[in-house]
């Protein structure tokens, strides 16, 4: 078996050869971000949300990002109809649940997109995903989440219960089908300072998932890879506007040789 | 009596103490740019704006920051929702009425948000404030005014008739409820060789505004510290691009003390 | 005959001392990048896109930008009223027809648009203007261009088919109306890693077509120009987040000397 940082340096030499096409169905505050983070680390994005046009679009694509930052009713109907598209066609998917939990149209739409297409990763925080719990669902909520040992089982039992792959984004991110559990400790406390990190991480989760068909090595090897640009960027900038300047050009720069021998990935035996 | 200059470096802290969210309904050129700069002076901000989320959304929100810059029917609808909502709810509401008075559009659904919601503060520029007039006001139109003077009593008279709080941008910046009246001299001319850097200033406003119930100290207080971190940001960055960025990292970076020692408001005696 | 270099040093000092206003009915990914441009350039951006008020706001227009990046039914519609609006009032047009060729959508609206409104500019990459091809046209296909003089003598005779002025662009752009070429060399390839620096070069041209009346003129100075910018801010920056500021620093302290003496442009004889 490929190491894991064998495999997050591999996914980042395979998107800066292959520019996989990664198509964005995203929210309005972050598609410029985005955009220039799949463009700094080799990727090729694009951007299209037309009902009459996702499924010609995602067609070209090697992954469909969908990001529920901004919704409303049309932009929910052309997630759908694009999410259907690349399921039938096997392309992976990445569901962003910006909000969900917050108010009822996000969590319904969320609960809609899951339900509806094959999603091959979840990227969100704690609060989002459990948001995604079935109404009957034995999963346990946010208040009953007292240590690392109770978010981890919760987190399985979730990933069970929606089958796909969740990674959950925080101090310490955590990637696991229900079955694998991966650990990443990469990141810098200026990341929550600057808005779209975690749309962005889970737009670069997207291009990995163009270049690597298993989600959990996929997800957990794309967090390494950002959580670790946004160390590199923190070594220069200590505010936010030079900090978000800062981790574009750590995405471009980063080597796959840096990315391996820097990435603190932990699988649990 | 608190003077302005202490309120400011207390408002600053208070924001960043309480970190209050601040519901946005915006245009799409400077979503990611305000996004930032609360983020990057220590507010929540959260961008939602269906017709069907808004109203769950300001639920939550310490004040909901309204702004017309890219106006169509669907938005104006949500922003009224938002907005009666916020009123029902006593929380404060912070108008931008970007481009009032250039078209119909404009002007009509500015006036609509002015006449159905509880409006704590408008902010913009003399021109836009005062297409806000009602049709059969005594207030005097932009070419009769002629110097300061005339410019302060056109501004008292029009808070009183719109029954709100007018902050007036420019290279001068005039508070007024119509009966007292701030002026703050904070600023720098490369403010206006970026986007939406008055959209930006209503947004701070609309943080500050979650922390002081005053709305004249509130928006005084706001607009120095917003053109105190355009002083500073234009003491390294001498161009539009390396100022944005500039300005952001000198909204993380002011301190209190430095906004209370260096603040120019002068409120008239 | 005014050389094209002093008339590019002309263009820029004209778009500073008159600040034209450009509407621009634009995508939302570079919305903020495009306004931030245009202001740093010198001139002043508009966005409006609902259909009840961009007739009256491209009105006040030096010059519109039709840019059909994130499309959909409603902003066609916008389009095609404020295109014949500006045609009606001999304000130039340039439209960036985005991704025409890969959508149906995006090729049925660039083609409306075309037929529509009298179009002064179409600026593209090859793909992209070549999809805006009549059905029946005699025009050669990407795939039968070979060399650079077939490039050439496609485009001319695309720019008479579409009776407007082309300007391709690419590591050399071409600009030609079918009768006189004009290719441009500035530029630098990192300007390919930062989206929407071809929708960014739209705007630039938008702003000088507002000061020169001749379209072949206009659009080759204005690549001069925005690919010098790009030439300079490599100078200092290595990477896409810090060369995105650098470029907007750049068109804002590039002088029209500078231009004149540094500028790459060669009318075929």
């Amino acid at each position: 078996m490929t190491h894991l940082k064998d495999q997050a340096a591999m996914n980042l030499e395979a998107v800066r050869e292959q520019k996989p096409l990664v198509h964005n169905i995203t929210n309005y505050v972050v598609m410029n971000t985005t955009a220039n983070a799949l463009l700094s680390m080799g990727a090729s994005p694009v951007m299209a949300h037309a009902v009459n046009e996702v499924e010609e679009m995602v067609a070209f694509a090697g992954a469909l990002v969908l990001n529920i930052g901004t919704l409303s009713d049309p932009w929910i109907a052309s997630m759908l109809a694009a999410g259907k598209r690349a399921s039938a066609n096997q392309t992976p998917v990445i569901l962003d649940p910006v909000g969900a939990g917050a108010t009822q149209l996000r969590t319904r739409c969320a609960k809609e997109i899951a339900a509806n297409v094959d999603i091959t990763v979840i990227r969100g925080n704690a609060s989002e995903i459990l948001a995604l719990r079935h109404s009957n669902a034995k999963t346990k909520g946010v208040d009953s989440i007292h240590s690392v040992e109770d978010a981890t089982s919760t987190a399985k039992q979730l990933a069970v219960e929606l089958d796909t792959t969740l990674a959950l984004t925080g101090p310490i991110d955590l990637v696991t089908d229900g079955k694998r559990v991966v650990r990443i400790e990469n990141g810098h406390p200026l990341m929550a300072c600057v808005t779209g990190t975690g749309c962005t991480a889970t737009a670069v989760a997207g291009a990995f998932l163009a270049v690597d068909t298993d989600p959990v090595s996929a997800a957990s090897t794309a967090l390494a890879y950002f959580g670790l640009a946004g160390e590199i960027a923190a070594e220069t900038a200590k505010a936010p506007g030079s900090f978000q300047v800062a981790l574009l050009d750590a995405l471009y720069t980063l080597s796959p040789e840096d990315l391996r021998s820097l990435a603190k990935i932990t699988e649990e035996e």
